[in-house]
């Protein structure tokens, strides 16, 4: 890197008024210089990747996240996606859409929408909303997320739209099964109510096609979830909600012509990658506290947690060493949070770097007295605060934007995504696979099986005023080495009462200490 | 510890159903043994802090949140709020409720507010709300928080209730100024729209009795920001929505109960706070990620994250020695998480312990197949992710409760105000202040001040027309050291194009790969 931009490291792009400035994150030049060859390496990787590489080599998929921007807002798919959108509006018999879906089908068109409307879109007038529907989440399979959200959703009025890649997530298929029976018991038909986003030819794409729905938008197998969010997924709730997602696009591509600049210094992903790895010495040694100083870019950590977490918190590197890399992201908005958490940063542990994310542009002027406004403190606050910080030889990075709109925010996306996919090139792992996700379903079956022994046996005449402790059900269903299982799902049947196989009935009391279980 | 219960360390309450379950944990004998004798000291000081020993030295003050919730639900105030919060409903001429305040004053009412009503509240009918009103939050000095509530906010028909102890609280100061402005604007008096909750004698107190505020409720001073969730603090914005505040408090009276026991063995949060102890080396070395199985109890890692870091990250311990202290929290819920953040958890670095805490009944029957509903889903993804981390080594403690409701969640607040403040006292610090926090605002002062100067200076005439860099315009405000500062003005003022100090506008422009400012 030339040492004329990177004492200090700070980034400019005038056009879009974005900077990333790096000079409280302590990165020393002969640091810098030692990456300059691993950055070159990444940077060819990231042609390769751009150019249809299998960059995903255990899912033998390409990327394709990057170069989709490119001609996205041109495709015949962005302009059926706008013109259906305009038509629900247009039409006027649906007032509200239910997005189902999890992890990046939820958590980016969340980010989208607060960072588009703030938190009180739905409270809105119908004019003041240009007529496009009111949004609703269900993003998990707790009974409690989709009964909030049918307790105020006129189902006649309402579309659901289904995202799911495969169709077969588990938390989304069942919200979606859910929901269709509480239109069967409405006596309203589900299909005309029903859009799906998903691969053609997946689970979820046979099922819509059967049951008529309304809409099918095919999503490419070579979208990861958590970098979905400029394309399809992230498309459909947007323009649902009458959101200018060609800007949201448009930034993304902006931010990527910006770096795709093979010199690390004047490259703000490469920077930052680097400056991540300089940070936790390649091994994530520092947590990343994501701090936006903005209202509605306030779900930024949590949208960053899962991109980044998600993406390099591995057991293995591409050579399949036992790496357990990562890097730990969480924040919330500042300034707000300084009186929460920032307490431990000033003080405590020096365990982290921050990551500040400021718009410069207020949404309103409300001046608090002659000389400033209520904008101004907040200016004054994240400064603040990077000087209490820096003052303290704590790390900090800096972003700056225009404004919290949507086209900035397609930028902030398109950076970490790079960011992301480059730190990845550094620490030599695959960044688009999750084999821990995948793990963790392949145990929550074996436990699910447990519950279905637990069922076949409560239903047999010897379970039949049955009691005693886990262990002896657990013998008893025949699974004896799985009583921390069957001890759960009878905590779960006793504490819901409700029948099941035979219409028996669990009851719990302690007894010695712990826990003991009957059957009626 | 007596090893029966230790050895696995679980703790039921038998009479809520709750449980704590730390045999993820991986403690061994010798290590709790080793805390016997200092938990015994925690205990006497826990029992001192009760009895109103001053135990926040700094600030001369006593610690009250514990004992408070012995009498709170019997007092006069209790009842004053409750019959203030009747009326509103029953009046009719409020039906918005706008609260103001942030840190303990916000994070605290929003987690009770999503607990007790799920995310949909102001979309409900008055009659699923019993008539009490509509509630919205205002939490930082971002404008567009302010804006945003003012869109959907009849001010006339709006209560705003302003949340400050000292009253000095900047952000909620200005939230409350620019309400008052928005009043004034709109031609409604100010006075019987307004309510505070403030220490009698703070400069709120005599703003509000000088506006002849609808109504003034006292605040102690022996109540501290983040833990004042179970007092007034917590009340009037539950009240006002119809929460049964009562429940709240007698939950955290049930914890207190059980968390005065002084045998660990016996004490949830003596166990959880041993368990701390040993899992982060009594230095906080592993991050703590709180995981709710609830979509109702989604802000629970936010809320502890304020609990836990503003009362443990503390630069000197009591004797005034250097120890940069703290405990990391972060976290969202669980399952939908489970396809984000987990996937480092699993496979990634092991540097966290997990906290899962699931809430077993149900909110509603989703059946998905004959043998599995919606909520037994949830629950098995659970135990699915505790096996596959277990699995692996990973660190996981359990909490189980009965339900997600708010004596329940009263219990879980208690639990961890006990257990921050019994590892304090094992790590020897003042967990009921925060130095940190009074830095960074001196900081921010210091950094308006340079702004008070430079529009001192863009008011003279020598500043028509300029044109330079940061540097020379700091030179010329009279402050050369603050080059910083003044750059982050001269942006912000350039964004946002406003005419300020004898109407100069500032503008900016990139010269050689730095923003040069001209003023017009």
């Amino acid at each position: 890197m030339s040492a004329a931009v990177c004492r200090p490291p700070v980034f400019i792009d005038a056009e879009s008024g974005f900077t990333l400035d790096l000079t409280g994150m302590g990165l020393r030049p002969a640091q810098l210089a030692k990456l300059a060859a691993p950055l070159a390496r990444a940077h060819a990787e990231m042609v390769r990747l751009e150019a249809g590489a299998i960059k995903n080599p255990d899912e033998n998929r390409k990327v394709t996240h990057f170069s989709d921007r490119l001609t996205y807002a041109d495709s015949a798919q962005f302009r059926e996606v706008e013109a259906f959108a305009r038509a629900i509006a247009a039409g006027g018999e649906i007032e509200q859409v239910l997005v189902n879906g999890i992890g990046g089908s939820a958590l980016g068109p969340q980010l989208l929408q607060q960072a588009a409307h703030g938190p009180y879109w739905n409270e809105q007038a119908a004019a003041a909303r240009r007529h496009f529907p009111k949004i609703y989440f269900v993003d998990n399979t707790d009974s409690a997320g989709l009964a909030d959200a049918l307790a105020v959703l006129d189902l006649g009025k309402t579309l659901a739209v289904t995202i799911s890649k495969s169709g077969g997530t588990q938390e989304t298929k069942n919200n979606m099964l859910a929901l269709e029976a509480a239109y069967r018991a409405a006596g309203i038909p589900f299909g005309p109510h029903a859009a799906a986003v998903t691969m053609p030819g997946s689970e979820l794409d046979r099922y819509a096609r059967a049951g008529h729905w309304r809409q099918i938008f095919p999503m490419a197998d070579s979208i990861g979830g958590r970098t979905s969010e400029t394309n399809i997924v992230g498309h459909v709730p947007a323009a649902l909600a009458g959101i200018d997602f060609a800007a949201v696009v448009a930034g993304g591509r902006h931010m990527d012509e910006l770096t795709r600049n093979p010199d690390p210094a004047q490259n703000p992903a490469y920077l930052l990658a680097a400056a991540w790895y300089i940070a936790g010495r390649g091994k994530g040694e520092r947590n990343m506290v994501v701090v936006p100083y903005s209202d509605r870019l306030g779900l930024m950590g949590k949208y960053l947690q899962q991109l980044v977490m998600e993406s390099l918190g591995k057991e293995k590197d591409l050579d399949g060493k036992v790496v357990h890399q990562g890097l730990t992201v969480f924040g919330n908005k500042g300034g707000t949070d300084a009186h929460a958490y920032i307490q431990q940063l000033n003080d405590g542990r020096d365990d982290f770097f921050a990551l500040f994310i400021e718009p410069l542009r207020d949404a309103a002027h409300y001046p608090i007295d002659a000389q400033l406004s209520m904008g101004d403190y907040l200016h004054g606050f994240k400064e603040g605060l990077v000087r209490a910080l820096t003052g303290k030889g704590r790390r900090v990075a800096e972003i700056s934007l225009a404004a919290a709109d949507v086209f900035n925010l397609g930028m902030l996306i398109a950076l970490f995504e790079r960011a992301v996919a480059v730190y990845a090139e550094l620490i030599h792992i695959n960044a688009f696979h999750q084999p821990g996700v995948q793990a963790y379903k392949l145990a929550s079956k074996d436990v699910t099986a447990v519950y279905l022994k637990l069922q076949e046996w409560l239903a047999t005449p010897a379970a039949s005023g049955w009691h005693g402790g886990a262990a002896a059900a657990a013998a008893a269903c025949g699974c004896p080495e799985q009583v921390r299982s069957v001890a759960g799902w009878l905590d779960k049947l006793a504490v819901n009462g409700r029948a099941v196989a035979a219409g028996r009935r669990v009851s719990r009391a302690v007894v010695a200490g712990v826990w003991e279980y009957g059957v009626n």
